[in-house]
């Protein structure tokens, strides 16, 4: 019933917020020099936002965005060694080791045996290719498609252009609101695999979702025995690990 | 004989180059305020340069490199408000208007009526999409693709993933080392319309090129003709305007 399986990257195959996190928590640190109190992240959550639209994500946008915040909340008193820091910092993140998340390196490979295997992901460019070709799976894809956004047009696109039935075609994230909600929308499949922490943006409030269909698993382990159940057509509320 | 015509976008479809000289030449007068002298550019190239394997291409990547080169050639003594400077000149470059260069706006859909076209740049994902958006061409062309680099790996994975025989591809581009070079040594054919302006890292010294099989078209309003030609298998050196 699947041909093709497509997987977001960052917080669903290998540990990515917590990256950003820890960064944070540094740059909080940094600003902490300052007298700042700690309304660090909410302002740079706000200033990331309004660079969204000429920034795009990844962690150069971050990058610029804390150098402006920082440069904000100190009233421009921030020095330039502190700049650096935060350059510093950006490089760290550009060359910190990818960390695949639990059951990743046996699930994938197993499930590219039997399935056309698809990564679909925001972000860098550069960085983005880089954390796969250092992540040991790269091979494993099929197609690699890197999108500025991850809206329900840019994945009818994806679709089109690789002549893929939406009936045929399986999404795999940590994100409802990219990876899930424009994915069910066009009649696709999608599994919801939580990550432990979730990038504020990426946030939807329950009450926020429509009633839409999609499966929630705890982790990628148990992604193999739900599309078993899909060929199997067994009910899905029979499967063990699956919340339907 | 030829099924698909690939461009390059920055400076083929549309100035680029020019923004970034303007850029750099009000950096240097910010940088001048110090008393840095005039190496600025030469620093700024460095820079960049080391930095090309973690940020990549683009204007957020030149901006992170101006602001390390800004804090070096200062010696730490820029101040926050400088800083600012910087990132509202990278804003700015985000935001410019897109001016496409002479006989685009009249060729490009000309061919869309007799080619399947592709456009294949390098660069921030984001800026790249937004520009193609504001070109008024995106229309036209069939496949976007952003690559990180442009590789003779590159161009063999897009041929592959297209389905393209490469006797049957042409790529159209400002730059010897990126558009035109990989192309010919895959077997496809390549045109070169030299820019005004262009960027350090993309020249190549003449007497470092091999002798390959390449056209090059004092602008692209000659790619019609050329084109043509290639149909009626019509010799090269005669047609007007090309130098073969």
């Amino acid at each position: 019933m699947i041909d093709v399986i497509a997987f977001d990257a960052d917080d669903t195959l290998w540990h990515n917020e917590t990256l950003f996190t820890s960064t944070q928590e540094r740059f909080g640190e940094l600003l902490a020099r300052y007298d700042q109190g700690d309304w660090t992240k909410q302002a740079l959550f706000e200033t990331e936002m309004q660079n969204l639209q000429f920034y795009g994500y990844g962690i150069k946008s971050f990058t610029l965005s804390m150098i402006e915040t920082a440069i904000k909340l100190t009233g421009g008193r921030i020095l330039a060694s502190d700049v650096q820091e935060i350059l510093d910092l950006a490089k760290e993140m550009l060359n910190a080791p990818v960390q695949l998340l639990d059951h990743v390196a046996e699930v994938i490979p197993e499930l590219a045996a039997s399935y056309r295997l698809m990564l679909i992901t925001k972000g860098d460019l550069l960085d983005q290719e880089t954390k796969l070709a250092r992540s040991g799976l790269g091979a494993t894809f099929r197609h690699v498609e890197i999108v500025a956004a991850k809206s329900v047009g840019v994945y009818r696109s994806l679709l089109a252009k690789h002549q893929i039935p939406p009936e045929r075609f399986l999404m795999v994230g940590n994100s409802l609101r990219s990876d899930v909600l424009p994915v069910v929308a066009l009649g696709a499949r999608a599994v919801h695999i939580p990550y432990t922490t979730t990038w504020a943006h990426e946030n939807l409030e329950t009450h926020h979702q429509p009633s839409v269909d999609y499966v929630e698993l705890e982790h990628i382990g148990f992604l193999p025995a739900m599309l078993e159940s899909l060929g199997k057509q067994v009910p899905c509320q029979d499967r063990v690990g699956i919340e339907c």
